[in-house]
């Protein structure tokens, strides 16, 4: 055992300029404390408010990130990676400054095993870019947020997106990562085996992490191969209810959808003047089908024929590239859609998952409650999944509507737990949810997750303030 | 922090007396001295010397199960979870005596949410009974291992079986769980939601634990939707290259296929003896297919003319259910074939995993190590899943033949390992694959694993011996 737990965690007092000293001895012009590059790293895409680091570095190589976090650890500097700045629960803002470790220069595709559906990646590379480059291998890496967010990023926050209702989330992609840890350590994480049973799962523990126990340098996905046929379709319904019903009927039916996502009516009036898409103004399923060119067929028509006994109407499907492209590139949009309906909000994004038996009446409640309080809402979900956003527009300068909002935000995250759900279905705890980790798992397994934090990071270095509760 | 490490981890002294005087006022007759019962306890299903427990208790609760833990933990007395003891890799032999906690009353199917695709059973409960109950749901639980294995065993084990190519581990067909710590607390992970980013974590740390890290008392499992048409093919080759090389092909042509299993000419001569087939005595592909009537014949054709390309002769296929049994079930039972076959001998199996542009020349290499010793050595593999299995058959008191069996096994786990693979794909370290750890993880993650495991068991009363080397 060469690990021991400081009973107290009394961080080593901090001496920044001795770091900031040895850094710049390393990192030139690779480092660097400018205002403008720190408020650059010091903010997300959410409503939380940023923070400024106190320098942001710039490293190549699992070494250069080893010797960061070796300098940090020996002067008490927290450390916090940054990949696309792409999250929406305020998972990487320095709240407590230190060294931000930007993988910008990190986005490297280091190989391709075509044959075993695999390749390996460095954390700062992202995912339309990988997929970009992957395009001659009749391969696609599956997992897609909306935003064009870092694969380091994704696995820290457990991410998912449309695909995942066939493909999984990135717990079901990653299959081994290297892990740089606080005192500089390297270590390595499962294989490029399909599955292993060897031990405890480091992937998974490391995986939805945050960046609070190591920093993730190289990933291994599993990739998937390009169908052969893709066929996109949407279908408009009357009322937001039997949309989420025909998209639970849709699952039910036991076809692969590859996706099925859900957008209201408020959702696809930014879409379509953000996006230019002329959709009528009513909720939405945005579905694909994946396979050859007769089983795409035969499951677009029979989810025709299920929308269609919940009242969907305008069932339009095709397979050109093209609209296809167009649609899911509106579909990915939607936040940007949404804040650019009112450019002077932020958002504040809810991101339950519950088991789909309670996502009807946990999509209608929530939107009863945002209407209640005034609260311009847009809903989307990725209704196959049970997973759904409602994009709370507010200024988080006027604190009524901050209230507002969180209060529904707080409603809506207690009907998912009481269904057996979960408070974050794929944007992760970051700032926004820690209140909510005890009622989630309670107080022994949060006093577990504690000590498996003491356990990685026992002077609390890496990214602090984020994911467990104070 | 509520959790500290004890750092030498000096164990409190065993007081067995007085462990078995409490759970003897508190079991009454659920608990058993007798040595018949602590010898069917004391052993699995392979090759590793059997031990006694000192006592086999029988609970039904949760809380009981947590009343066990509490005694043991005051006592210092170890701590085996069993359930249906078809463990081959010695993952619940008593090597430090202690009480087992027999499941086998722990039989229950909790619930099933037919729309949300999941269900919640207790530990005890076998994969086979399981699928009865849920026949009407139209749901199925996807993972097989050959063995009619408990729940709570495949949890603790990360078991998998020949749908993993299309369906998954148990890795990934666990949502949730209830766990009992050392220390008798009671945990809850995940949720019965699909997915989740909250927090670390803890489902996956403890599915593939072997019980060392605590005792599973619930599981909320995924199901899937049965197929439609379900449809079974067998595919004879003249030699195994062509066959191993035949699955890569199908697997590469992104069907989805759900079962392609291979077995050797010497599996499959054992096969037809025990389960009374008459297949052709050559290197064979077992094949599934799950869809519509049109998808799985589209899906056998094409699976048959890349058999052709390979020399795959006699190419059948069948919806016929009671066929496609019997084939199942003799594929199931090929561990049984093997040790019939010589049933004065004990089975060594090996389990290595590898990335599938690696498996044949690991097949192939490992088929001539064996003959090159004069050892018997079928060949069964899951080869989507690039895991495969020798079945080296011998007489544990014969010194010569088990070091000649360890030599191939070694041998065959370090090519795995070279090849970006894992030692065991599905069968867990238990007691006979720990020296490999630290080849597999490297020393610092296995440093971090032993880390938590004096996090969650800081007595190392939770299955001792197991996973982690000396």
């Amino acid at each position: 055992m060469s690990i021991t737990l400081k009973k107290n965690r009394t961080r080593t007092e901090r001496r920044l300029d001795e770091a900031l000293h040895d850094l710049r001895a390393a990192f030139g012009e690779r480092i660097s404390t400018g205002q403008s590059v720190r408020e650059i790293h010091g903010r997300d895409e959410s409503w939380h408010p940023p923070a400024l680091p106190d320098a942001v570095v710039f490293p190549r190589t699992t070494e250069e990130i080893s010797f960061i976090c070796q300098t940090c650890t020996k002067y008490g500097v927290p450390i916090i990676a940054f990949g696309a700045g792409s999250s929406i629960e305020g998972a990487l803002i320095p709240v407590e400054g230190g060294i931000v470790v930007s993988t910008v220069e990190m986005k490297q595709l280091l190989d391709v095993d075509s044959i075993s559906f695999n390749c390996t990646v460095q954390p700062g590379l992202c995912r339309r870019e990988l997929n970009e480059q992957l395009r001659d291998t009749g391969l696609f890496f599956t997992v897609d947020p909306g935003a064009d967010a870092s694969i380091g990023g994704m696995v820290a926050t457990r991410a998912s997106g449309t695909n995942t209702v066939r493909y999984g989330t990135m717990a079901d992609a990653v299959l081994g990562l290297e892990v740089v840890l606080a005192d500089g350590r390297v270590i390595k994480t499962g294989s490029r085996a399909r599955k292993s049973a060897a031990g405890y799962d480091l992937t998974h523990l490391f995986t939805g992490s945050e960046g609070t126990l190591g920093i993730v340098t190289k990933i291994t996905l599993k990739l998937a191969p390009l169908p052969e046929t893709i066929a996109s379709a949407t279908c408009a319904f009357s009322d937001l209810e039997n949309a989420v019903e025909a998209a639970v009927a849709v699952i039910g039916s036991g076809m692969g959808v590859a996706r099925i996502e859900l957008l209201d009516e408020l959702m696809i009036a930014a879409v379509n003047d953000y996006s230019k898409t002329d959709l009528p103004v009513s909720p939405h399923l945005f579905l694909e089908f994946h396979g050859t060119t007769e089983s795409t067929r035969a499951e677009a028509e029979l989810a025709a024929s299920i929308a269609a006994d919940y009242g969907g109407e305008a069932f339009q499907w095709t397979t050109k590239a093209e609209d296809r492209n167009r649609l899911w590139r509106a579909r990915h949009d939607c936040a940007y859609a949404c804040m650019a309906s009112q450019p002077s909000k932020r958002m504040l994004t809810t991101d339950v998952c519950v088991p789909r038996s309670a996502l009807t009446e946990c999509i209608l409640q929530s939107r009863r409650d945002a209407e209640e309080k005034g609260l311009s809402a847009p809903v989307l979900g990725h209704v196959g999944d049970g997973n759904f956003h409602m994009a709370l527009l507010i200024d988080p300068e006027d604190r009524g509507e901050l209230a507002a909002a969180k209060s529904v935000a707080s409603a809506l995250v207690e009907r998912a737990l009481a269904a057996g759900g979960t408070a974050t279905g794929e944007h992760g705890i970051g700032l926004g949810k820690r209140d909510y980790m005890r009622r989630e798992h309670g107080d022994n397994a949060v006093d577990m997750m504690a000590g498996i934090k003491a356990l990685f990071d026992p002077d609390n270095l890496l990214n602090p303030g984020k994911v467990l509760p104070d």
